[in-house]
């Protein structure tokens, strides 16, 4: 008993210097604890051996792991100002306080989610890809908080005749420009380390040229010429979803439905498809499409059938993007994408093949073609959908995830950014017949889901 | 004294109980410590707890932590096999270990340190920006380890008449790239993520449009078309210096002659500049500029040159890089860079107005301008630009971070890369007129430093 008791007392004291020597490791060795985590980071940590501290490489090192955002303190005006306007012209009280004014809810608020995340105190954002610097000598990019979508839709649709509108969207951006111009940070650049939301594919549209060098956080290119916008130096944001989320397990038991679309019959562009889509399934007696406009009428409708759907239909608007792909993808309602040239949001991380059915346009039109297809559809696939749909829906939930994802998807940026602003500084100034661009082509050997 | 005593031991006493405090929430809150270091890692962490560990998306989080690379088992032919010809055709005798055989010494020598870099040992890889996977299937990216530059040269340049040469370069780049498209790897991206060294200019130019999907490491885009090579796609590396690095410290006391180039006088297009230089630079007094061949004597007397000369000239050769500005950076002679299409490595972290002047091929071809524009630059001037040509050396010396930083540029690709293939496989197949490209375009806007 007395040896069984030393053994023990032994024991005791080997786990403690076991213990105290990985502590002593942790503390005092920490690149090299971290080193099976972060590689880069270890990279930074061991030049600084061979780099002076004063060094301005050793700072650009850095921008690997934590990217510095400076977050403009814009004039009223282009930020709480928009939101007094869009109260004022729906018959709300003047404030005394704009800062305390609600953001109204619409589909384009990843302007505010953003914004609300870069006021939040350093340490509820310390899982942000980005951190917040007060001055910006310090930042690698800066955030530009205009409510661009906000502006577009501040005066009511249908005004009373004869009164003049309380509010020019066309006026404040080109406002916005000009303050912006006027910025030390802005014309160091132009702009090129500047980030800005214009998830309105019609947001910005009088002062596109003007801020085309900064990152652009967009819901497609519909409106952006080539060299406005592109995969390469923007990021694509989700729609804010405007139905409820689906909290019930997946399952194809209570979805009765094959194939739900309400939303708009007529549309421009590549919405025309919308139409001829509406002809073809109107009869179906398994499929529900319904016209109906923007209202909480019609958001609980769409909720409730999108919720008891197996498909949801997700055509092209008056761009390729629309606000109901993340309906769907927030009610695990299966997309069925028409939409050619549709961009989707975090398409580095998910694969939508895995969530989604695409189907080309011209193929989509056959009478019988899309019914048919998704008939044979096995319940087991469904289900397979159904459970991607609820691995990813949190990217699209902008409460949760969402913000650091579209952070993380500027953070990327930064490389190419800080490359191209070294490069344009030292280049030959040269006459080109074409623009001096770096690509990155599709090589258009995709097989797609319907063929 | 007695109070003395128990006061340090009070104090030590809490020293321990601070440093146990410290200890235990090192070990056991590792990614709370971890947080003010990288907000990445800690985001991949926080979202482990919304997501099911099975999920594939969790694996996706951590690519910008911990990129994984799966380096090929080439056959012989197309690794060590080259070194063994390239040993023959100068009179070697045959080996019976192939792989002890040692890669022989020349300008475009990142193949080899890339090569070595990943067959060391995981511990020895710690630090690196890239982990090394056995798995393919856990790769994000995949190393074809070709000597493609030294298969340029395997051949003598004077070769005897009437004796067939020893090697084809073209038979075996053919053969690599049939035995890429064998691979089921290979086949599954269409090569978008593998990455192949070909830093000569000329290398793998039989095949380059069969592999020109992958990220390819060169060395200027000199010989690829638009779509063969690009900033957003491809890496640019530094030539490995041929001459001595400078050992000394900053200063201009031992550095008397102005202006020093020494290098072939004759080359093919841009490097047509190269004569023209020389009648202007030839009969000025403090100016050093002499025609040399690659030998190890003008190699001794190149580095002797660089080392006691204020400016370094680098005129564009037969493609718009040299290896002659890696030479001067290790040399502490400041670049003088004649060269109005060169692409620099690492550009995203070095900002070569630091380090280098850039002047216009047309302003430099003014009489007179050069010298006297040298001559105005201030000892002082001289030396700051020497100091961060210090700071920045250990960049371009392949034995030390130069591999690491080639990884890390390589690494910070993957984003781009996992977004254009889960997009090439959802879309839809069009016959564009021209091809779907992403863009980065140079706004020059830049300020020259001639100018």
């Amino acid at each position: 008993m007395a040896r069984k008791a030393s053994l023990a007392k032994k024991s005791l004291a080997t786990v403690c210097v076991v213990f105290a020597i990985y502590a002593f490791f942790n503390i005092f060795n920490f690149p090299s604890a971290t080193s099976k985590l972060d590689p880069n980071l270890l990279l930074d940590f061991s030049d600084r051996t061979s780099i002076s501290s004063s060094s301005s490489y050793r700072k650009n090192l850095q921008i690997v792991t934590s990217v510095k955002i400076y977050l403009y303190d814009l004039p009223h005006r282009f930020t709480y100002g928009v939101i007094r306007y869009h109260s004022l012209a729906r018959g709300g009280r003047p404030a005394d306080d704009v800062t305390a004014l609600n953001y109204p809810g619409h589909q384009h608020m990843a302007e505010w989610h953003l914004f609300k995340d870069l006021t939040r105190s350093d340490s509820d954002r310390s899982e942000s890809p980005v951190t917040r610097v007060s001055d910006p000598d310090e930042a690698d990019l800066f955030y530009v908080p205009f409510f661009s979508s906000l502006s577009l839709i501040v005066n009511p649709i249908r005004s009373e005749p004869g009164v003049e509108p309380v509010y020019s969207d066309e006026e404040t951006q080109v406002a916005l420009a000009e303050w912006l111009e006027a910025q030390e940070y802005w014309k160091r650049n132009n702009g090129r380390d500047h980030v800005i939301v214009a998830s309105d594919p019609n947001a910005l549209y009088k002062v596109i040229d003007r801020v085309k060098n900064s990152v652009l956080l967009v819901s497609d290119f519909g409106r952006l010429k080539k060299d406005q916008g592109s995969l390469v130096k923007d990021v694509i944001l989700p729609y804010s979803h405007r139905v409820n989320s689906y909290k019930d397990d997946v399952g194809v038991g209570n979805r009765g439905t094959l194939l739900f679309f309400m939303g708009a019959r007529y549309r421009k562009e590549g919405g025309k498809i919308r139409n001829l889509l509406f002809q073809l399934l109107e009869n179906e007696e398994d499929v529900v499409v319904k016209h109906g406009a923007q209202s909480r009428e019609s958001r609980r409708a769409a909720s409730h059938g999108m919720h008891i759907s197996k498909f949801c239909l997700n055509p092209a608007g008056d761009t390729p993007s629309a606000c109901r792909l993340f309906d769907s993808i927030v009610s695990l309602c299966v997309p069925v994408i028409i939409s050619d040239d549709i961009e989707l949001p975090f398409e580095d991380v998910i694969d939508y093949r895995k969530i989604a059915i695409f189907v080309e346009s011209t193929v989509a039109l056959k009478p019988g073609y899309l019914v048919s297809m998704l008939r044979a559809i096995s319940d087991e696939r469904i289900l397979e959908y159904q459970k991607e749909l609820k691995e990813v829906k949190h990217y699209f939930e902008y409460g949760s995830s969402t913000v650091n994802e579209i952070w993380r998807q500027v953070a990327q940026k930064l490389p190419l950014i800080k490359l191209m602003i070294n490069r344009d500084k030292r280049l030959v100034k040269t006459n080109l017949n074409e623009p001096d661009c770096s690509c990155l082509c599709s090589n258009q050997t995709g097989i797609l889901a319907s063929a």
